[in-house]
């Protein structure tokens, strides 16, 4: 199942992927509200597979973020063996345990919005990731067990300020501003990923492919992920983990975006995000 | 003007503390949620002013965390001269710039809320810290207008898990464990505090004082705080900042909480928290 937020008459509205239809989840009660649905389907999701209509034909709708209201929007840096040892150069060290830091909710943006270059900085910088969207409360969650708390992925874009990001250990300004956390097309529920560290990733900047990774070289895999932060805090319905990039990143290669380009990253299977940069007014 | 949430009876209110008694906010429609009260005030509280009725007595009821849901939970730290050379010796070196973290919205606790030390640590230390809330929605805002965003004042402590929170240079897990947010016993609103700057600020436990600092010693003041991150990201109502702890946390001293202390943090003007600390179950 594929669960979507769809913008069709200047209405926002939940949907199902059905085909080339994206089907009104309206009459469930959410409206707009990803956080609502999970919360409310506390992780059964029998009750959206099963409503039957209206549709839209998924060419008139404008798919947002799947979910743009989360109560944490967590992520993990430097979690590719070949990331960390380009990022070496870069100042940043190979960490001895899980390096966690907040993205800000305030940054959440849709698989075609704009990524804005703020004023203050030209080292934008795109980095292509698995995202993790939680469906059911819980805490100390076993390993054995994680994959099971979660709704389903989706494709992000853990958009980068590098001299904000070095300013300060804790990265967390260079990983908020408005525009820069791009998560979509839809989350693809748990269900249809049968591994999720066996999935290709890939990120082009203007047709040139800057990243080429597979989530089986992450360091941490995802169930390592939520076991270890789930030790120290409550994980909610609708929370948004992103889960670290492969090697590739602008950063790496010198080159950082500029208005004009698009970025796509796409992932075996959860779809495709194309943003375009633009330069602040 | 000083904004509360309180429960009675089983319910959970927005309130206004007028002398010895909570006048009931519901009638003006925003449930228990002082982010949409704000969001809907944008920085206009006349209408919260005028509500007349319905009154609790004030030690019939319960005040919770003053708000819940905000969208964003971020916090400062090593801003306080004192304390920076006092985390010297624990392995915490002096920022150049802001030193910027997330706590998680889900560790908010009240002002009489227990403080819960984990399983997985027993490393629990206190942090005595003016909160700021942010009352309307902003970016780019300049210096000199930065205090005029605010909502109001409280009184929080940014409880920390020493050892997390040294194993990653990004601070962020051991600043975001359950409970480990208690903001409180209201929002005072701005037109009551004269200089945010000249507040005196401390903390004990069992009635021992531990810290006992002022509003002037931060090296990054409230305004600069709001002028820099608003620089990154848009601020929304209800946003809550917590800026710093002065010199005297456990780390300093080399003592941590254990299961029955009580921490009591006072500021000027602002109420006072008197949390428990209790070992997880």
């Amino acid at each position: 199942m594929k669960l979507a937020r769809f913008t069709t008459q200047g209405t926002t509205r939940l949907g199902r992927i059905d085909g080339d239809q994206v089907v009104d989840l309206s009459k469930l009660g959410h409206g707009a509200s990803m956080r609502a649905l999970l919360d409310a389907c506390a992780g059964d999701l029998s009750a959206v597979a099963a409503v039957e209509g209206p549709a839209f034909p998924l060419d008139q709708v404008t798919l947002e973020v799947p979910i743009d209201d989360p109560q944490k929007f967590l992520a993990l840096g430097m979690n590719y063996a070949d990331h960390v040892a380009g990022a070496a150069g870069q100042g940043f060290t190979a960490p001895d345990s899980q390096t966690w830091f907040s993205k800000q909710v305030s940054c959440l943006n849709g698989p075609t919005g704009d990524i804005v270059i703020p004023r203050v900085s030209d080292e934008v910088d795109y980095e292509g990731e698995l995202v993790v969207i939680i469906g059911e409360r819980c805490r100390y969650v076993p390993r054995e067990d994680a994959l099971g708390v979660i709704a389903g992925f989706a494709v992000g874009n853990d958009v980068s300020v590098r001299d904000w990001q070095k300013r300060s250990p804790t990265f967390m300004l260079g990983k908020g501003f408005d525009t820069h956390g791009p998560v979509g097309p839809w989350i693809t529920t748990l269900e249809e990923v049968p591994d999720p560290q066996m999935l290709s990733i890939r990120t082009w900047v203007n047709d040139e492919l800057k990243q080429d990774g597979t989530t089986d070289q992450m360091i941490h895999k995802v169930a390592d992920q939520i076991a270890y932060i789930s030790q120290a805090f409550t994980l909610m319905p609708g929370d948004v983990i992103m889960t670290g990039t492969p090697a590739g990143t602008g950063m790496e290669r010198g080159t950082y975006l500029k208005a004009g380009d698009v970025v796509r990253i796409e992932i075996d299977g959860l779809g495709t995000l194309e943003n375009h940069v633009v330069k602040e007014a």
